[in-house]
C-alpha cells in the first residue's frame, strides 16, 4: 500500500485524488493547497487529512509519495524537497518553464534515487497505448512518419495564457513527449506558429495556432498540429504510418449514437469536451503506474528526462519560430 | 456485338438505353415507345431508329436482343412474343402480377431456348456481389442470418400504387431475390404490414411499411424491413452474419465528406437519392452480364425461374398477412 | 444514505456489490451466498459482514435495500419475503420463467409499497437511453420501426440451458424489454427460431438462434435477431427508424484503434467480450437510478410490471414458434 | 461541339481520350504519339484519325483543342505551338521542371488569348470540390488549417525518378496546387525531406517521403505529407479546419462492404489503387470544365498561372530542403 499526499487541489489535483482513492494499492493520507478552503474540501470529501503546509506533508512518515499538481512555478522546489524527503513524486507537466531551472533541479535530485514521474498523461490512453505495442510489434513494420493533431476546444484565459510560458511549453509539450515516446529521440524541429484564434492571445505575446514538424533520429518525421479553439470539441488524434500499414487512433465521443435526416448521415457526438473527460483511463493507468513503479523500485515510463526532453523540444520550436530555421537538437 | 432493342422509354429504359449505347460488345438498333414522343427523343438522343410498334422490332433481323421496360401487365406478352421471334429477352422485374400468368408464360416459352432474364438489378451491384462471392469462398463460414433493408425515399404516386400489385410484388420482390440469391430456397415466410407513412396507401388497399421474416431451406434467417418513405434518402443495407463472422453492405453517398461542427462530428452526406444513381454501377453489370449470357449461351444469372420464385414469396407474404400464419413454401 | 445487502455473489452479484459500495449514496451492508467461500470472499474484498443466511439480511435493521442476484428459481420468493421485510428490492431478470409463478408474486406483493426494480440494464445503456431520449424529444418524428441486434458471443453450458428457461425467457427477454422502452404495449408477436450453432441446444429442446418480429400497439414494427454465438463479439446493436430519420446505436470497443494494411483499412478493435464489459456504465447507471428510485419513493423505470410483461412477450414469442401463427397479446 | 486532339497515347492520354470520346459535346478528331503503335491502337479503339506529327494535329482545321499528355519535357514546346496555332489547351502537370523556362513560355504566350488550362485533376474531384465550397459558403467559418495526405501506392522505376524533377515537382506540385486552390496564395514553406522507402531513390538523388508546412497569406497553415509508398493504396485525403468546425475527404474503395470477425472489426476495402481509379470522376469532370471554358470564353480553374504558382512552391520546398529554412514567396 503506497500512501500519498496530494499537493494542488484544483482540478487536475481533485481528479488524482478521486483517483488514488479509488485505486486499491494507494491509500489518501493527505492533501494540500494554499487555499485552504480548496484542501478542506477535498480532505473533506474524501476522508482524509488537509495538511497546513508542504513541510508538514514532507515530513509526514505516513506519506510515501506526493502527487505535484500545483502551479508550475513552484514544481521545481516542490520536486527537490519531495526528493530530498525521500518521497516518491508524481509530478504534472511540465517540470518548470525554463530549461536551466530543469537541469539544475535534476543535478540537485539525480543522485538520491528518488522515484519521479511527469505527468504526460497521452502515454496511458489506452488507444494510444495500444498503437505504440501494435508498431512495436512490427505490425506495420518501420515507422515513417505521425501526425499528431492536438487542438483545445477553447482557449484559456488570458490571465493563464501569461504565466503558461506559450503555446509550445504549455500545450504542444504534451505532442513532442508523445512524438518521443513513438519516434524516440528528435534531431530537428521547425515551427510555424499563428494568431488564428483571439487577438489578446497575440497581444500577450503568444501563438495560438501551431504546425510544428519534427525529424527523429530514426529518420521518421513527425507532424503536430495545435489550436487553442476547435469547435467540436477535445481534438486529439493521432496517425502513425509505416512501410506495411498504418494506425489510426481517434476522438472519444460519450454515445455510439449515429443520427441520420434529410441533411446528413451517420452524425455521432461531439467529442468529450476536454482532458478530464478524454482522458479519465489514461490518468487512473498513470497513477497505477506509478505506484507500480515506486512499488517495483522501476524507472516510470514518463521520467524526469522525458519531462526534460519534451520541454527542450519546447524550446526548439519556439527558437524555430523567432529564427525562421529548423532547429537542429543535440 | 449483340444488337438491342428497347422496349419502353420511361426513366429504367433510358437508363437502360445509354448503357446498352456504351458497352462495347452492344449495338443499339431501336426503341420502342407507344408514347411516340418518348421514344422519338430518345432514338434522336443516340441516333438509333425510332421503331414504330412491337411488331416492327420483332421482325427486324437487326435486333438480336430486347430489353423490356415497359408497364408490368405488357411484359408476360412481349416475353412470349419476343420467345417466339427468337430474340434473347431482358425484362424487367416483375414478368407479372399473378403467379398464374407467369406459370402460363413460362409454359409458353420453355421450349423455345430463349435467354430470358428478369432485371433483378441488386445481384449486379458491386457491394452485395462482394458479399456473396466473399461468403461463398467461407469468409464467414456457414450463413445463419441474414437482415435486408431496403426503403425508399418517398412513396409512389396512388395512381402507380394502384396497378403495383402492392408493396410485396413492387418493392420487396427485389429483397426475396436478394434473400435467394444468398440463402437459396426458402422455405416458410412471415409477415407483417404497417400503415406508417401515407394513409392514401392504405386508403388503396395496400401496405407502406413491412417486417418480413424468411426461413431458408438450409436453415437461415433472413429479415427484411421496407418502408416507402425514408429522410436520409433510398437506405439499401445487407448484413450477412455467419458463423465465423459478419459481412455489411452500406448506402452510397456522392462524395465522401465527413462534416464536424459544434452540434456533432463525421456526419457524411445523406445517402444517393433513388435507384437510377444508387444502382448505377448495378445496371451496367446487368446489361454486360445478359450480353456475356447470349454470347456464352448461358443461363443469366437472374433467370425466368428466378423471376417467378420472388413472386412466390411475395405472394406467400401476403397470404401471412392476411392469415397472420407463416406460410409453408413448395 | 441507502444500506444494501447483496444476495448471490457470482459474476453478476458481484460486479453490483462492487458498484454499490463506490456508489456515494449507497452504503454495502452485507453479502450473502449459499456458497460461503464466495461470500465470504466478496465480504472481505469490500469490507463488509457476510451474511449466513438470508433470513438474517432480511432481519437486519442496517440493511434497506437488497439486491437479488441469485439463481432465477430463487427470485420469487426472495422478492416476496424482502417485500414484506419492508426492504426496497433490486432483482436480476427474469422474475421467473413461469407467468403464473410472477402473477402470484405480484398478488403477494402488490399492496405492500416496496420498490421494487427488475434489472433490465439496457435501459441505462447511455447510447440507448441517449436514443430513447432523442426519439422522444421528436429528432426522428413518430417511431416506425427498430430492429435489436442481440448477439451472445459464445453459448452457455448446457447446464445453463437447461435451467435457462429457453432463448427467448433468458435472453431475448432483454431485447423484449428494449422494444417496450421505445415502442411501448407490444400487441403481436411472431417468432422464428433456429438450430444454427450447437446441435447439443436442440438436443437439450432449445433454439440456439432467432428472429422475433413485434407489432407494437402504436403501429411500430419491430425486429429482434439473437444468436447464441457470435464471432467478432458480444454484438448488441440498435436501430430506430421514424419519419423524419433514423437514430442508430453500435457497439463498443476497448479502443479508437484503426488499423490500415495492405488487405483491408479502417479495422477496429473486436467489441467488448460480453455483457460485464459492455454494460459496465449501464450497471454502474442502474443501481445509481434504484438508489435514487428509493430515495425520492419513485417506481423505477424498469418496474415489476416491466419484468412480467417481457415474460409475457417471451411466451408469447415461444407459442409463436409452436403454432406457427403470430401471436395476440391482450 | 469541341473538336479535339490527344497528343500522347500513354496511360494518362488514354485515360483522357476515353472521357473526351464520351463526352457529349467534345469530339474527338485525332490523337498523336511519338510511339505510332500506341496511336494507332488508340485510334482504332475509338473510330478517330491517328495523327502522323505534331504538325498535323495543329494545321487541322478540325482540331479545336489540344490535350497535351506527352512527357513533361515536350509541354513548353507544345503548348507554345499549340497557342500559336489558336488551339485551347489542356497539358498535364507539371509544365516544366524550370521555372525560368515556364516563365518563358508565359511570356511568348500571354498575348495570343489562348484559353490554357494545366490538369489539376484533383480540384475536380466532387468530394475535395464539395469541401471547397461548403467552405467557401461559411459553414466552417474562417479556414484556419489544412492537413493534405498524399501517399503514392508505390514508387515509381528509377529511371523515372531521374527525370521526374524530383518528388516535389512531381507529386507534391498536386498537394501545393490544392493548397491555393483551398487557401489562397502561399507566402512561406517550409520542407522536411525523408530517404524512407527505398535507397535507390537516395542513391539518384531524390527524397522519397516528405512532410511540408505552408503559410498562406490569410494567416491559414497547411500541412502536406507525402510518401512514395503506401501499404494500403493511394492515400488522398483532406483535412479543412475552421472557426467553426472541421471538413474531412477520405478515400475511396472499390465497395462499401465492411466485414466483422473474431479479429477485428469494421474492416473496409484497401483505397483505390491508383490516380486513374481514385480519380476517374475528377478527370471526367476537367475535361468536362475545359470544354465548357472554351465554349464560355473563360479561363479555366487551373490556368497557367497557377501551373506556374504550383511549381515556385515546388522550388522552394526544394530550397528549404537545401538551406534548413523556411523560404519566402515572393
Amino acid at each position: 500500500m503506497i500512501r500519498f499526499s496530494v499537493l494542488g487541489c484544483g482540478r487536475i489535483g481533485t481528479m488524482h485524488a478521486r483517483n488514488l482513492a479509488r485505486h486499491p494499492k494507494a491509500r489518501l493520507t493527505s492533501v494540500f493547497d494554499v487555499v485552504t478552503k480548496a484542501s478542506d474540501a477535498m480532505a473533506a470529501e474524501l476522508g482524509v487529512k488537509a495538511a497546513v503546509s508542504v513541510e508538514e506533508v514532507l515530513a509526514d512518515p505516513e506519506v510515501d509519495a506526493v502527487l505535484i499538481a500545483t502551479s508550475t512555478d513552484t514544481h521545481v522546489d516542490l520536486i527537490t524537497a519531495a526528493a530530498r524527503a525521500g518521497k516518491a513524486i508524481l509530478c504534472e507537466k511540465p517540470i518548470a518553464l525554463d530549461m536551466a531551472k530543469v537541469e539544475r533541479c535534476w543535478a540537485e535530485i539525480k543522485g538520491l534515487n528518488a522515484t519521479v514521474m511527469i505527468g504526460f498523461n497521452r502515454r496511458f490512453d489506452p488507444s494510444f497505448r495500444a498503437v505504440h505495442d501494435r508498431l512495436n510489434k512490427g505490425e506495420i513494420g518501420k515507422l515513417e512518419q505521425i501526425v499528431i493533431t492536438s487542438r483545445d476546444p477553447a482557449p484559456p484565459p488570458i490571465s493563464y495564457i501569461n504565466v503558461s510560458g506559450g503555446l509550445f511549453r504549455d500545450m504542444t509539450i504534451h505532442d513532442f513527449d508523445l512524438a518521443r515516446y513513438f519516434a524516440g529521440d528528435v534531431v530537428e524541429v521547425h515551427a510555424f506558429g499563428g494568431h488564428l484564434v483571439d487577438p489578446a492571445i497575440a497581444a500577450a505575446g503568444d501563438i495560438d495556432a501551431a504546425m510544428v514538424t519534427l525529424r527523429a533520429a530514426s529518420g521518421a518525421l513527425i507532424h503536430i498540429n495545435n489550436s487553442r479553439r476547435c469547435a467540436y470539441g477535445y481534438d486529439q488524434r493521432l496517425e502513425v504510418f509505416g512501410e506495411k500499414g498504418m494506425l489510426l487512433a481517434g476522438n472519444k465521443t460519450a454515445t455510439t449514437v449515429q443520427s441520420f435526416s434529410a441533411t446528413g448521415t451517420a452524425e455521432g457526438d461531439v467529442v468529450l469536451p476536454f482532458f478530464i473527460e478524454r482522458y479519465a483511463e489514461a490518468y487512473a493507468n498513470e497513477v497505477a503506474h506509478f505506484v507500480d513503479s515506486i512499488s517495483g523500485g522501476t524507472t516510470p515510463l514518463t521520467s524526469f528526462t522525458d519531462g526534460a526532453e519534451a520541454l527542450r523540444l519546447a524550446d526548439a520550436a519556439l527558437e524555430s519560430l523567432r529564427s525562421g530555421r529548423a532547429v537542429k537538437i543535440g
